[in-house]
Order: C-alpha cells, then structure tokens, then sequence
C-alpha cells in the first residue's frame, strides 16, 4: 500500500504538527497527541497484515536501537518497525559495549550522534536514562523502556488494542494488576489510558502498591475480585522473578491465588473482559493458561502486532522534520 | 542474473508444485521433492559466485531467525542467503532472550506470528521443538537444526555438493563416519541420500553407532578401513568435545588412530573419493589437514558455498504461496 | 547526493589506482595513497552530514564484519558505513562462535570467503591474525585493529580530522600520549602522521614506553609538559583498565598527575592545541571533562564522524575492483 506523506492525516486535528521532538514518555503528552499516534498506528495496521508493495519512506535514514538493558521483544519489534520503513537498523547490544569499559553515558550517546543517527530508540535500566540522552543528541530519541519510568510505546500498543476491539477508550473500565510497584508498563499505561478517560482501576498486593496512587486519577485495589467487577479490561502485569524472590510476596501460590487471572475468576467477576499482558507472561503464575490462550477475550497476541504498528507511527513521525516532510519542517 | 518466478523449472517435474508448507526434516520428502530444491539451488549457485545484478525477490519481507542454539556458521549462511534475496532479516539471538524469563516455547513462536515473520528460521536445541513452532504459526517455519533429530538444508546442501562433483547420487557409495547417535547431520544426510538411490554406510564406534539403525537401509560398520572401501564420498562428522569428555570415546588420540580420516587411510581405502565435512572441523581428531585441505578431493568449502544456495533456494520457495507466485498461490 | 564512480578524482594523483588488495596497515601504503583514501573520505563527509539521496553503491554486495575481539563503536561504525552504501552487512560474533569451538583461524576465513562475502572487516586480538586471513580469501580484507599491531581506519580518521580542522598535517606537531607500548592505536597513528610529514612527538611513562621508538621517526618525552610546547595537536590514549592494574603505572592517580591533559595543562603548555581521542575516554583518567568537552578545541566527537567517512571511503575503494569501476578492473 503506497501512503502519501502529505496527507492531511498527518496533521493533528486542528491543523497542528506533532509538536514534540522526542518520545520519552506518555507525561507530557495532550490527549489529542496521543489519538493522534494511534490514527497514525492504524494506517500501518492493514499494512503489516497483507504483504503490500513496501513503504521505505526511512530509506538512507539511519536508527540506532541502543539497548542497555535486554529485551528481545522489544527489541524485535522495534527493528522489523524499522526495517519495514526501509531504514538501516543498527543495533547497539551495550552490555557488551564500551559502556562497560568505564564510559559515561553522555560520551556514548555523543558517540551515537556522532556517527549521525537519524533516530535513537534507548532502553535502559535507570529511570531518567533517556532523558538525559536525548537532551545531548540532534536527532529524536524514542524511549523503549526506562528503569521503572516509562515504555511509552507500550501504552501506546495497549492504547491502540483496546480501541480496536472495543471501539474507544472513554468511560472504558480498564483494571491493571500486579506489580505496580517497579512497573514502567503500569506507569505509561495509567498515564495514557487516564488522559483518554478511561476509569483506570489498580490492583495489587500492599507491598507492592505505590503509595498515594490516587493521585493519578486512579482507584487503587488490594481485592483482585473486587477490582475486576464490571471490567472492561484486565490488564495483567508479569510477575518479575526477582520479586518472586525479593519478599515482595509471600509465595507464588499464594500469589496467583489471591492476584492470578483464572478462568473462574474471570468469568464470575469479569466476563466478556478483553484480557491483556505485555509479555513475556509466567503461565501459572499472574496469568492461567486457558485465560491467556482465551479465544475471543484475549488480545495478548494482537499487543504483538500492534506493537510493531505503533513503533512504526512514531518512527515516521519523530522523523518528519528531518525529512522535510509537508507541514513538518 | 535476473530470474523469473514463472519459469516452468520452478514446477517440479510432472506439474505440481513444492506442497510443504515447511521444511521441518528431509523425511517426508519425496525424491523427487528432494531433487526439485536441489534444482532450485543450482540456479543460485551462478548468482552467487559472481557479483551479478541482485535479484531482491523477498524485499518487504520479513525473515526471523530464531536461534535458541548458537551456531554463528549457519546463522551466518541464513542470514546471507536472506539478505541477498532482499528480505528484511532480522536475528533473534534466544539464548538471551524472554526464553530465559521463562516464557514457554509456543508463546515466543506466537510472538514471532504476531509480528508477522512471513518465514521463521529455528535452531533449537531440544529435537521436534522445530515441528511445534511449526504448528502454531501462519507462516513457513525452516529447521536450521533441532536437537537429535534434522537438518535438513545440511544434508540438501551435501546432496547438492555430491551431485555437482560426481555428477549424481544414485549408486554412489557415501560413507558417513563419526558419531551417528548424537548427530542430526547423520540423520538427515541418512534420509536424503537413500532417498536418492546413494549406498549409504555408516562407520562408528559402538558407543556412538544407534541401535538398529539398518532400518534406515544403510549398512553400519565399525571398522573404518572396511567402510572406506570402494567409496565415492566419505562425509566425516565432528567429534564434539563433550563426547571425548564424555566417555563415549576411550581418548582423543584413539578415535583418531581408528576413525580419523588420515591421508594414508584415504588412499589406501578410498583413493579418488570425494571428502566432506560440514563443519567446524576438529583438525587432527577426526580429520587431518592433509585430507581437509586436499586440492581435488575435498569439497569443504564447496559445501559452505552450496550452503548459502540451498538456503537461497529454500527461503524463496517455501514463501512462493505468500508471494502469490503463480501456479502457487 | 549521486556520487559518479568514474570521477577523475577517484584515481591517485598521477593516473594510478589504489594498488592494494587489502587494508591491513598503514605500513606499505605510500602518502599520495594515504592522501588519496582522505580525499575520498571528504567526498562523504558531507552526504553523511544532511540527509541526501543515498547512494547505494555497494547493493547487492555482502560484506561481513567478524570481530573476534569485542568493540562496540567500531562494529557499529564499519557496519552504519556498510549499510550507508548499501551493502548487505552481516555480523559475526566470533567471541560466541565456531572459534570457541576449536576450529582454526583460516578455517574460519576459508568458510566466510565460501560464503562470498565481497568484502571482510576484522578484529583480532592477535597481532598478525588479519595478515593471515587476507592471504587465505578471494576478497578485500579490513583491519579493525589486530592486537598491538594497526588500526588503520583509525589512523585515517585521525588524520582526516587534523587536516579539516588545521588545513593540513605537513609540519604539524602533533602529540600522542599515553600507553605507546601496547596501542595499535598510536603505531597506526604514527606511521600515517610520519608519512605525511607531520612532527610526531610521543610521550609516555618509561614502562608504556616502546623501546628505540625514535627509529620510528618520532621524538619520545617522558616528561608531558615539555612534550606539548607548541604542539598543535594533543592526541590523549585510553588508558586500559588492565594496564591500571598490571603494574604499569603506579597509581591512576599518579598516573593523571602527570600524563593526564587537564585544561590548567593545556592551557599553560599548548593553548589553542586541537585535542583528540580515539574513545571511549577514561574522563578523569588520561584526560579531563573540561578538556574533552571543549567547545572549541575538541575534536573527538568530530573524530568519530570522520570514521564512518573513512570506512564508506575504504569500503568503496576497495571493492571498486571487483565491481569492474572504469579503471579498476
């Protein structure tokens, strides 16, 4: 499918231009910002599906995905965005990199600039990573996951998921469990499913509640099946290992029997609720087999593919200025 | 070279087409299935030895290679064949990947679906993971080796190699010698060649020789200057260090003295047989220089060539029904 | 930007091709070569700094980066520099590889020339190892840095640097500093800087010092300060955290006492002096955040630019004879 850059499309509603020169997080964005990268999204939605003529609209543009901290999906996810555009992807696996020889992080991301990198995608283990990057470099910086921050791009892909199979996002009651505690996910999410109007429940063990969570427009749950009544949505967060491990809580069946999604607890206290898990879940842990593998409410294989719609949109989007795109420039 | 999708040669002979939406083993196949990619191979051969105008047939679409088993050779000879078709290719080094996190095998393969992969490249370390990826995806899975049991383009490329030395395969005497038991190289190089008329013998200390293996229609031998007799081909396989740590070869030095291929063993045996082996080798353990860097007999190098061209000719038929190459569609 | 591959100005001054096969040192190039790689490099100084139409000479050609030793900015410079010119660049990560398996070096090049790459980027951590593969294979081979040997991409980029930013290297004094005895580094450097008849003064503890370094044509200082009077140029070494620990220096505290440029040093001994690095940099260490961040007299985020320039430049020239470039066939 051949696609015009200089559709009016491309404008945010209104007339504007995507006003932000990164994407470091969902804060900060206008809701109107955030529709508008889903709309963005859904036109790469048909294009991903069916095996069109490709669009390089990237072609001679080049992205770094700067990695230092592992994520195969993501990572694998953002390269295919790119590559389907056209652009020369290079990855940086910097666990093995000079980072580890005693450089800061500002030198390397001087280095990336330097080399003249179109657009940057950072995932990194400390929260505020990013940012700091980004300040330093002349091109977009897209953040794939920030210590316990933000993954904007994932509340993007839930975003888009649910619209999709729900038809809109408003008044929608969307509840979140797990660890809400360490979870970026859970951040970017609340942020963005907030901003749209959503009724954005959160449930989860004391230990690992953020306190005053309600500041958020949220309402928190320690009650998994209390949480779930009347959902729309459950969106369940992975339980990390290292938690399992950490005295966050008391057992991993004690876990998944008062905070895992079973099919009875789904069907007494939510039926009919799309179920959601970023991935990579822990079958039998926060998330049964036959909830997960559930054909017509789950939508965690659909996540995948839009996830790779969503980084798209933000790659051709964060990189309209460079490119002189109509509007942008 | 600029090939055409249309020629009747992309036909097997009598008019059908390939009918396997996979490549998961040689069994299954038909001779003349087997011969059919042999003769799609062929036409890359030329291509790839000069620097002919790229025929970039899979461009826009996306190849995943999944290696949950680290083989930098055939990752290497995937990854080439793929680039030079054109196709986005992208690495999924599983070894630290979400595999680690614990998330099942059919999970990731559904993410690689999701993604939309429109052929997946597997290495896997367990024999038939291949095969259940295979059954859960909407796309062409291709075995780059899984555990005990195939690979397949291992023993296509061998196949290849041996029919362009020798001018065919049918009534050659092939020797295959080393250890059987553990090898998928053996195993599909078994399938393949009897499939293909060859007289397969098969050389092994007992330790390594699998039980019954007759049924295959080889006959096994566990004196190595008996099997060489009269051989077209002798196909040495790789000693892995953990079977000379493990017991199942008295020493080193012994192996070497009873199944190395020596250069006086060669031409006492087997004067004028063609040498293989597919690599890495153990120089000096199971084969010693003399033999492996032998001007006219050894065709070690043109088994990596001819590795490069199989897995051409794999990746562009397996994915003719997605391409809506006709007579495929 | 479309660049013509039959310039005038891609012949050596004098009519003559770039005679060499391979670039595995600067030792055996002659100054009007070396000039004549700089001069190409400046050609893409530029279409790397906009966002030009790519050039795509090297489509269709496979060129295969095989570092045995890990380096991060390096890999990610030949392989941002391969992609830019459109070739088919493929990794292999030899640290993880059939290597660690025991097979030799040259079979390890034998199999990637099977392969046909069309061009072969090395790193080695054995002086000599890139020598020897380029004996072995049919195509073009590059040295990333071979043990305490070269690293002749780097000397280029050095000097493409100090020639852009003081208009030439003829009669320059330039400075290099720092771990003389085990930098691949500095000899690359000094034997690109000698041959262009700059004044090389090098300077190093007595223990870093390589002995008869004057036969080099270069004066050896072990005192700093005197080192940099009047030089127009202070070229700053890693110090290797290995040498930190293995009785090389005393202390790294001693050690930045006296060989580490500090901006009170520079200023005192060589105000207005150009400053490089080749990186990652040990801030605090062999050199100061004041001086490595000075807005006018660093150039070591240019230095990194100038490097992917250099690598499209020898990738280019190199493979001209091979792609039948008028003049090079």
């Amino acid at each position: 499918m051949q696609r015009s850059d200089h559709r009016p499309a491309t404008l945010i509603p209104g007339g504007a231009v995507f006003p932000h020169r990164h994407l470091t997080g969902i804060e900060g964005l206008q809701p109107h910002e955030i529709m508008f990268l889903l709309d963005e999204a859904e036109t790469w939605v048909e294009a991903n599906r069916g095996h069109a003529a490709p669009d390089k609209r990237l072609a001679g543009y080049t992205q770094i995905n700067a990695f230092f901290e592992n994520s195969t999906r993501t990572l694998l996810s953002f390269e295919i965005a790119g590559k389907r555009l056209g652009a020369d992807v290079v990855n940086m696996h910097a666990a093995q990199s000079s980072v580890k020889k005693g450089e800061t992080l500002i030198d390397t991301a001087m280095t990336l600039n330097a080399m003249r990198a179109d657009v940057i995608v950072i995932r990194h283990m400390s929260s505020g990573a990013v940012r700091l990057i980004a300040d330093k470099v002349d091109c977009p910086v897209l953040n794939a996951g920030d210590g316990r921050h933000e993954h904007p791009t994932q509340a993007l892909l839930d975003a888009l998921t649910i619209r999709r199979r729900l038809g809109g996002i408003a008044n929608k009651r969307v509840v979140i469990c797990g660890d809400l505690l360490h979870s970026r996910v859970a951040r970017s999410n609340i942020l963005a499913l907030t901003a749209l109007a959503a009724e954005v429940r959160v449930c989860a063990p004391s230990t690992l509640m953020p306190p005053a969570i309600e500041r958020f427009g949220v309402t928190p749950f320690t009650d998994f099946d209390r949480a779930l009544e009347g959902a729309d949505v459950v969106m369940m967060l992975r339980l990390q290992t290292e938690r399992m491990a950490g005295g966050y809580v008391p057992s991993v069946r004690e876990y998944h029997l008062r905070y895992g999604l079973t099919l009875d607890r789904l069907e007494r206290y939510a039926p009919g609720a799309l179920v959601m898990h970023p991935g990579p879940m822990n079958r039998g842990v926060e998330i049964d087999s036959a909830v997960a593998d559930h054909v017509e409410q789950s939508a965690i294989t659909e996540q995948v593919a839009m996830g790779v719609a969503v980084r798209m949109a933000c790659l051709d989007v964060l990189t309209r200025r460079a490119r002189g795109v109509e509007g942008w420039a």
